[in-house]
């Protein structure tokens, strides 16, 4: 474990400059950031020193690079399907990939075909090159699948149940808010998502309750408009978000027009927050409740603080031999600290 | 994983009770008891039914058990320092030592010795054996420390703190009450850990502060005593547990002596709760929380929950040659779960 772990990141925007950041925390001193991937490298290289910075699209600029991880950065809408099996070809990988229902096989209803989602995507290129490729690391997905994957493993019949946006103002969704981004006419937006405080006390009372997605959140939406967008076209824009299927569509949401100035003034940080419960029973009717809570000022940070020690893992992985996607809960948890075997057996 | 895992039960307290329970529970239907190893077993055998129950000291009668894993469900100041290791040449096993400084090597004051400690302890025989042995699994230790050294890895710097007792009625340490117990002149015992909410703010608020033991926690127990035990005979048991090394001297402690009966009536339930608590900051001073709090109407009967699905894991590490001594962070988190690797990818 002398040598250092050389990492590369690909993809500089919030979440790879928190990778950056993360990088230099004390605590991975035995990581060794050896340069930086980007579709935009000029901007990168105007923006960080001492480090390269390589054209994502120049290929054989990067493939000499002597990275044991790639970090991907990008986004899961439209980076990570493209980006993850190319880059697992190259190196040991790790992403946050969150668009939930395709990381397993799913149906495509615009092709009508069947897709084998992004584990097998990412589990193909990675084994056939001896490469290990970490998907969807972060908090969520990453930190709250493990606690609810081991908590409904501990008590039968237990649900464990994820809630976001806790406080007051609520948690700020990225892809809730890049969606409304996407939409013609409009300039900026920030999705503020928020939990039902009943919803929740449903869930720690032990009943184990069904909920829709739509009983559990609503979606507070700040949407700023480009120049020449009058009432009606902000009209058709409200209608458009309150139909987007999955993300809008089964919550109750609220849209709220507002200047770029108010914008830029109150809606330019990234909080995000959220709770995993899970309540049950044990012998005779003993009851249990597992709550695990984060709060976030930052969420892109808190992902890739998340993130970067597990490069570690998937390092220490592929040195073992093992080979292909892994999500977080095929990695051993002593393989992601720094802290040697003994440190660690100290702690426990 | 067609074939059932065989597992028996060391002890028949209320840990060993609880896992009896747990083992019967729909999620652990790929588990099979196969014996219970006691050393009452004419007790234990009036109480089970259908579960054949051996000698703990009749070694010949139990040599032959077909058991994947032993769930070790004896203390830890006693039992399982010299069962642990015993049981480790013949079975691969699974318990929850709780005895925290004596699990990595320590000096041990009263002889002058440096002693290996419990891990070391279990590690020698279960290699010489080709078997694994995991040991310290629970709540705390077990998920407590899982996340502990998680959380202190993503963020630097952190520290994260473990505080019992969070309702007002406190939580009912085993170990504190047996430390009662075992005086003379003591009937029965009952000792409820609280947690100073104050200190809680403190560490919630991001100061990492420098907290010790005392400045923590505080310390409440129920005493009753046997027949001829005077006023005099209640203050010196009072000054004895006061004094007790690492117990009770650290802590503010409050000794009230009330009757058999009233101990029955409202001191035979064995709740707990707790919670690690990690905050810190990330890039420029952005603030991160981590909460994970449990709480147990029963917590032997919560800790066997944990315990059984642990023993998959420890028959699936042995499986694949994994000997030796494990913790928590050793052992895989899907190889808990008796979900297939499939279902286990629909629900990342």
């Amino acid at each position: 474990m002398d040598e250092k772990i050389n990492v590369t990141i690909v993809g500089y925007g919030n979440i790879g400059r928190g990778a950056h950041l993360a990088i230099g925390n004390p605590d991975n001193s035995d990581m060794n950031l050896v340069g930086i991937i980007s579709r935009r490298p000029e901007i990168v290289a105007n923006e960080v020193r001492n480090i390269p910075v390589f054209d994502a699209n120049d290929e054989a600029s990067w493939r000499g690079l002597d990275a044991d991880v790639a970090i991907l950065c990008g986004g899961s809408a439209e980076d990570l399907p493209k980006q993850g099996p190319y880059f697992a070809q190259f190196f040991n990988t790790l992403d946050s990939y969150d668009d939930h229902p395709h990381i397993p096989p799913y149906h495509d209803k615009k092709t009508g075909k069947d897709m084998p989602g992004y584990f097998k995507d990412m589990d193909i290129p990675a084994r056939e090159s001896n490469h290990t490729s970490a998907i969807s690391i972060g908090w969520d997905p990453g930190l709250f699948p493990l606690i609810k994957i081991l908590s409904d493993s501990f008590f039968s019949g237990m649900k464990s149940y994820g809630f976001y946006g806790l406080e007051p103002r609520g948690g700020l969704s990225m892809g809730h808010t890049n969606a409304i981004k996407r939409l013609k006419g409009v300039m900026d937006a920030a999705q503020y998502t928020h939990a039902y405080p009943e919803a929740m006390k449903r869930v720690r009372s032990g009943e184990n309750p069904d909920l829709k997605p739509g009983d559990m959140h609503w979606r507070e939406c700040f949407v700023s408009v480009e120049e020449g967008v009058d009432k009606e076209g902000m009209k058709g824009i409200e209608k458009k978000i309150k139909k987007m299927p999955r993300y809008y569509k089964p919550y109750y949401t609220e849209v709220n027009f507002i200047s770029q100035e108010e914008m830029d003034a109150n809606h330019s940080d990234m909080p995000h927050d959220g709770v995993v419960i899970a309540a049950g029973t044990t012998g005779d009717g003993h009851k249990v409740l597992m709550e695990f809570k984060v709060q976030w000022e930052s969420n892109p940070e808190a992902t890739a603080s998340i993130m970067v020690p597990y490069a570690r893992a998937v390092y220490r992985a592929n040195q073992r031999g093992d080979y292909g996607a892994k999500t977080i809960i095929n990695l051993l948890p002593d393989s992601v600290s720094s802290s040697s075997k003994e440190e660690l057996i100290e702690r426990i």
